[in-house]
């Protein structure tokens, strides 16, 4: 893949100096309808070994567009507070909103590709994770983010030559440490690890773009012509790239697969039972996140569930039984300006607990596939592809350590309407009842279609579903703290 | 002071549960109001020597009120991301917005009090903290926080006893360490030095509740009352609370003692002189930027200046001499939701640099003392309080070892005009220029008068502005470098 950029292209200072002027103008118009439009993010992605020119292109590109609107991203240690969270936790704080955009030197690939060059992890290990990295791609890319990614190709010999010429001059030689060396012993092993990599990210979507690193000049003109030329093409454009999805039916489920309507809400629970049961599980809660196991680990709980299902309840039972210090309650409402202005997943991990805590949603990213879906907010392309991205959101915390529960809790439509009404009665709980929740009610078989399809597609084996039976307030509670504990107990005892 | 807490006040069972259920209520009513009306934060701070009950009141509190509107700190070991900001900096970043609560275990009192009585700090300097943090509280009160301080006393007696008790039940037995007995060791020094520590901090706009812990039921039903009385009378009140001001005229600067006109604005340079020049300056600090004492410190700097005086190409040769994965830089324009919620400064606190990075902002947290002031976009109570605030603000920054560079760029009325026009001419400059642009310029003389305030009241020995002749860009932009460079030297050769 690499030969057929060692052909050592060069630019003359004369063509250079001629393609700077009007470059450099029609990137700074374009990042200026970027920042007035707001119509999408930019993230570009700089790559390659060391010597290849990548500091430098990033410090042209700051120079020749308004740095007050770029974010340049070096690949530091990650912090303490990073390292708590999913690996990915990090790049997306990084991530740009719209309007804006952000350089990364080294990315997302960097560190699969360092582990597989000295032989950490396995090949399959290193595609398995290029895969997922294809995947987040392609999200941010049907989010409204154009990734951009280039890969500053050098041959060996020549990379030899700069590394010594950086080593040599006083001011840079700090840039050469001897994990650099340590790097280039094995630059066959990295070629071949790298070209992997850029073959299996390489979409449709967000495409790497190899450039050879020979000519700085040639370099920095085929970078800026590359940034331009999408930049103008997606401004240009209308809308946002969606995936192609066939107009499904909404599917009837059958009565009697339905798993909503074959659970049974029945079960009922004295006051008397409940509290001394309540009060065991409870403790067991409290003793579980107060071991040292727990102390690495993390919990996110997402509750979901009709309105007036008894989530709020159930949530301040489980808070009472943790350190409030350590539990963070997250209800989710409409998102903030910041928050629109990111991918839909965002809102989320913003706020993923630190190691031994907790954070539990009061509705979640689940939204999409749920209010948004059957009220029509989100498009149909968007949901749909919502299952898969839900799925590896997850999979990235548990790979992580992190437990999740997630739980649906079901009541009838009966004991739904029970609700309202005596909600509305009760003084302290009439700011609970909106029209909006009586609306929300005639909808209810769709919101079962909706339902139904989420527990089919984001159910797994490692993060299933809780059903919760809630028509017993009572024993709906113990169902979540009875699961919760046992899901603990499995996690912390492996 | 702590005498007339020790009359073991009590409530009987009876009296509790009489009580408990309407307060609650009225609690959690006025915490929806609080979430409806967005009308201010509240911050709630529990005190008080270990065993005194303070994290079974926080836990009670969220069991009362709805805890998915409220956050809950417990004070934690700074993380390194925490370490790498002034002190305050992890506070900042748990103040709730408004409509939401915070409830503090352990607070930004707590440090130096503990500090105190292990003598690691002097008492004068104890005292100085505790300045510092009334005026914090008040800057809080003046910015829409209601801020309630419960101190939970016990006798030393009682305190042993509590202790005691906890450590013989397994299930809290961990919550005592060799450091609580350590303290409790030092009971009577922490007592003595707590007094005084209240004292200090004790104001008009944030007293603190002092109460007795030995009865659970009264110490609860005692803290939910206050909340509640305060809450209460905070939302049925018109606006925020603000410092009495004396209506000030503006002032006339006399000609000869006005900075900007004695400011001599004819230093030209040629374009030669200022390339050779400028490289020189951009080599100095990317050296003392990379040096190893830097990576222990961060550089802030503030760009301000009249319309079209360059701070943009003064900050794009600051950003072209720096790393630019290790420089933020942060156009200052209206504020987000998310910062309006937050007190004034809180939007300029979420992007200090970490260790070894720099931030620059273009334009600042002086926007209130000049465009807000002039404007009117702030009451007159409000711009005449920032002066303090920011010059307490960067005093934090330089305490913590923040090298802070204030730059004013100043042209004169014919030169800003010249620019305008040629602005208006140039293709890809002229989204910079708006009909605001040409208003601001009508105000030109009560903008002068807001300037000369700003830097007679918050220009210090340490943090000094730098007034930097921008007639002529070159010269203008070498007295930026130049000073950097300087300042960069003395504050690393410390």
């Amino acid at each position: 893949m690499f030969e057929a950029f060692e052909l050592g292209r060069t630019i003359s200072k004369e063509e250079f100096d001629a393609a700077e002027g009007p470059l450099r103008e029609a990137l700074l118009e374009a990042q200026m309808d970027l920042k007035a439009s707001k119509k999408l993010a930019v993230v570009v992605i700089v790559g390659g070994v060391k010597g290849a020119g990548k500091r430098e292109t990033l410090g042209v590109l700051n120079a020749w567009m308004d740095p007050r609107f770029i974010d340049t991203h070096g690949l530091r240690e990650p912090s303490d507070e990073e390292r708590e969270r999913p690996a990915m936790w990090r790049f997306w704080r990084m991530l740009p909103p719209k309007g804006r955009i952000s350089l990364f030197h080294g990315s997302w690939h960097t560190m699969p590709i360092v582990h597989r060059a000295f032989g950490r992890i396995s090949n399959a290990r290193m595609e398995r994770e290029m895969e997922r990295v294809r995947d987040f791609e392609t999200m941010l890319v049907h989010e409204g983010v154009l990734v951009l990614k280039f890969w500053m190709h050098l041959s060996k010999k020549l990379q030899k030559k700069r590394m010594r010429a950086i080593e040599d001059d006083p001011l840079t030689s700090w840039r050469i440490t001897k994990q650099d060396w340590e790097n280039f012993e094995r630059y066959d092993t990295f070629r071949k690890v790298s070209a992997r990599a850029i073959q299996l990210t390489s979409t449709a979507e967000a495409p790497w773009i190899l450039v050879e690193a020979t000519d700085h000049r040639h370099q920095l003109i085929t970078v800026g012509r590359h940034i331009l030329e999408h930049l103008r093409a997606r401004l240009d454009a209308e809308g946002t790239p969606r995936p192609a999805v066939h107009a499904l039916p909404v599917r009837e489920v059958a009565e009697e697969v339905n798993p909503l309507r074959v659970l049974d809400l029945g079960g009922r629970i004295e006051k008397k039972d409940y509290e001394t049961e309540l009060e065991r599980w409870q403790g067991d809660l409290a003793r579980l996140t107060r071991t040292k196991a727990f102390q690495k680990r993390s919990l996110v709980c997402v509750f979901e569930g009709m309105d007036a299902a008894g989530k709020g309840g159930g949530i301040r039972r489980v808070v009472a039984a943790l350190d409030a210090g350590r539990v963070k309650v997250v209800p989710v409402a409409a998102p903030t300006e910041e928050e629109r202005a990111q991918p839909y997943l965002w809102r989320f991990w913003r706020h993923l607990p630190r190691a031994g805590s907790a954070t539990i949603f009061d509705r979640s990213w689940y939204g999409r596939v749920l209010v948004e879906r059957v009220e029509g907010f989100a498009a149909q392309a968007d949901w749909m592809r919502a299952y898969e991205e839900i799925n590896a959101f997850e999979d990235q915390l548990r790979r992580h350590g992190s437990i999740v529960a997630k739980f649906w809790l079901q009541i009838s439509q009966e004991e739904q309407l029970r609700r309202f009404e005596a909600r509305a009665e009760t003084a302290f709980k009439r700011f609970k009842i909106t029209d909006e929740d009586w609306r929300n009610r005639e909808k209810w078989p769709k919101y079962e279609a909706a339902i139904c399809d989420m527990l089919e597609r984001t159910s797994t084996e490692d993060i299933p579903w809780t059903l919760v039976p809630a028509e017993d307030k009572y024993s709906g509670r113990l169902v979540i703290l009875r699961t919760l504990v046992e899901r603990m107990r499995e996690a912390l005892e492996e």
